[in-house]
């Protein structure tokens, strides 16, 4: 039977992961794809850590680029992550000396996703990349096979597992934004250095590229993110009241010809499918034609999901079945124009901290009404105690450029006590 | 570029809705498989039956058969149906012509999928059968790709578009079984006979195919079947009262190494992720390791779905990905065994209706006694004019065995007056 010589470069919790699946499951992977997966060699930053694996001394490079010139080397899986450094270095060198790449890197690929295609593809060789988005979802894979016969016009859902447990937790224990990230923390559902997940950088990265794949365009950095960090307590309260629930979600749409690309915290109906997938799930809904609406949901990360992804890679590289690394030709790949959302039109929700006096909320509705932004409920909670007041609107919808215009004169304001809030709702 | 020239046998709604498809999108079709998805031939019982389409008449095959041997056809499409006959006769031979297969036909591939498959492995053609199973929901290929990875142990779900339809529309409208009946078949969610869909033989063709693809077995008929034709309003009232929905769902599952596959009337808990699928949806739930918890959701059935699978399939042809039909050689497939549920455990609802006389419960609770059942609930409402009394009963989890042997004793007695009702409870 024909192999496959695989060089593993980071032996992190998941390339450690990936190396004791491999050599478990070498005859049944064999067997499904008629070649066998051979690792070869492996690479890493730190060679005495503790892996509770048992890797012979042959099997280590000296070097993690010799991974990219070893004439041995059929497969190069890159499992350091960053899109800069070690990790741009191995893969674009790999391609370069012909050899496929899989990778679970959503930076570079969100990076230098459209250059590494194109010399993947002037190469012949495979540069695949399934467990860079929701780890063991299989969203990639079914974009470009599964479902190839749709025209996506939009494609949505929970791309980060530790912001859906944050504002899960936080709905369903009561608790504020940092005691629940205290227990994430805890719990390994957020890392050390949590930045990325909150501040929406991760979705981002994964949603360009979901764009790129649904609308056979380029990736492109235009893209409307907000993050967690800012939403409190009170808003899940008042999600709630107001029948909804908040979700970081993130958004890419086809509208007339443009591509528009957002992430950011939501607010969508209570009874909603999108309202139900609570703690570090992944979920991702795909509207395309003829299929209509599908759905897939499984576990976004952690190294026995991101496995599942990679070898479901790894395996389509065993059959031999070389593929375009963004579904088609990088020569007839779109350039469609990518917009801001400033002139889409949503509801949103505002809540203002007020100094409780008269004539502010007077003030604040002109402001609405002056930019044609009609107010659909207003709920107001003065706090004697305090002096203050908390104002509630929900808009109807409306330009999202005259949102922002609202809150950028609004905040001046010396009654504003603190930040206006703006969270988006979708009605869907 | 390649070609791959195509016969399509059978012109319903779904071969005329993919011809159309497959012209109209022959050039992306071709850009991202890089081959030609080319038509050359048709066939059809009714060449008259107005289709919307114009087709040449020099595409009209003679006969069927033809496509089976006519040496320019490299795959044959059968949209015919059923496992006998045409449809029959025309993939054997196909196969055995060395010609590639793509079917939308469960019954056919439920029954011969293994002497199929073996034929098609000896003659290296595939064998692709996405549009058998659940419509537009990509389970097969995410089975043999996307989560080749994984060891399955359960596979469960709604697989039937039209009883779900009936079950859900019966709770939400609180009509009955054969009012919603009538109202499906107006709304083209039922067949005129839509036997198959409630006698739950669909669920059960497509469940012996997913079993045989998630533990690497060949197809069994063992397989324990009942439908929902039997569930009344009343049960629909007394599952809400109790927590839970009436859902029709297959589950297979491997428990040391034994295969069980059910297809039954299910109550689960109101909140879980099951019960919120409505209408004619399909939804799929994979456990798996390493992956954990997959599911998969879409449209089930219809023109358009089915296009989008028969679609994935014809691509995976056009990049000339030859694969084991059924995930891996015939010759390494497992000769599991198939066990019936009879020793399964389960909680039970049962429900009594009975003459309103003194004895009568006490002798139902004295047989649950005998059986070693332990009852957890259980609920009287005597209906004093007509003189009787309907009893709920929901059991501990006992043997199956045992509560079918106490349907069989207290169905024998004289206070009866209806064949009593069992429902199998899942708390997952």
């Amino acid at each position: 039977m024909k192999k496959l010589n695989i060089a593993i470069v980071g032996l992190g919790n998941i390339g450690s992961y990936l190396y004791k699946y491999l050599i478990k499951n070498k005859k049944i992977l064999a067997e499904k794809n008629n070649c066998v997966p051979n690792i070869i060699y492996v690479s890493a930053k730190n060679k005495k850590r503790k892996r509770g694996i048992r890797i012979s001394k042959k099997k280590w490079l000296n070097h993690y680029l010799e991974a990219t010139t070893n004439k041995n080397v059929d497969l190069v899986i890159e499992l350091v992550g960053g899109a800069e450094g070690v990790a741009k270095k191995l893969v674009f060198n790999a391609l370069k000396n012909k050899k496929h790449v899989v990778t679970a890197n959503k930076a570079l690929i969100a990076k230098y996703g459209d250059q590494l295609a194109k010399i993947a593809e002037s190469n012949k060789v495979n540069l695949e990349f399934e467990a860079a988005v929701c780890g063991g979802v299989p969203i990639i894979r079914s974009l470009k096979e599964s479902l190839i016969a749709n025209k996506i016009k939009k494609i949505y859902g929970i791309f980060n597992g530790t912001s859906n447990y944050i504002l899960s937790s936080m709905d369903k224990e009561n608790k504020s934004f940092l005691d629940v990230l205290t227990d994430a923390k805890k719990l390994g559902y957020a890392e050390a250095n949590p930045k990325a997940d909150l501040n929406g950088d991760d979705v981002s990265a994964k949603l360009k590229i979901l764009s790129s794949l649904c609308f056979n365009s380029f990736l492109n950095k235009n893209i409307h993110v907000e993050g967690i960090k800012d939403i409190d307590k009170i808003d899940i309260i008042n999600a709630n009241t107001l029948g909804y629930k908040i979700k970081l979600l993130g958004f890419a749409e086809l509208i007339n010809k443009k591509i528009y690309q957002r992430v950011h915290p939501t607010m969508i109906k209570k009874t909603s499918y999108v309202a139900s997938i609570d703690g570090v799930l992944n979920a991702v809904i795909i509207n395309g034609e003829p299929v209509g609406q599908s759905i897939i949901q499984g576990e976004g990360a952690g190294p026995s999901a991101t496995t599942s992804a990679l070898v479901s890679d790894i395996s389509s590289i065993l059959r031999g079945n070389i593929k375009f690394p963004f579904s088609i030709s990088g020569k007839k790949r779109k350039k469609l124009s990518y917009e801001n959302i400033s002139e889409r039109f949503f509801s949103a929700y505002l809540r203002f901290d007020v100094t409780d006096k008269s004539g502010v909320l007077s003030n604040i509705t002109s402001i609405f009404s002056n930019n044609n932004v009609s107010i659909k409920r207003l709920i107001q909670n003065p706090n004697k105690n305090k002096g203050t007041s908390s104002i509630v609107i929900i808009t109807h919808i409306s330009k999202d450029k005259s949102i922002s215009k609202i809150l950028k004169t609004i905040n001046k304001k010396s009654y504003i006590k603190k930040k206006v809030k703006l969270i988006r709702i979708d009605e869907n």
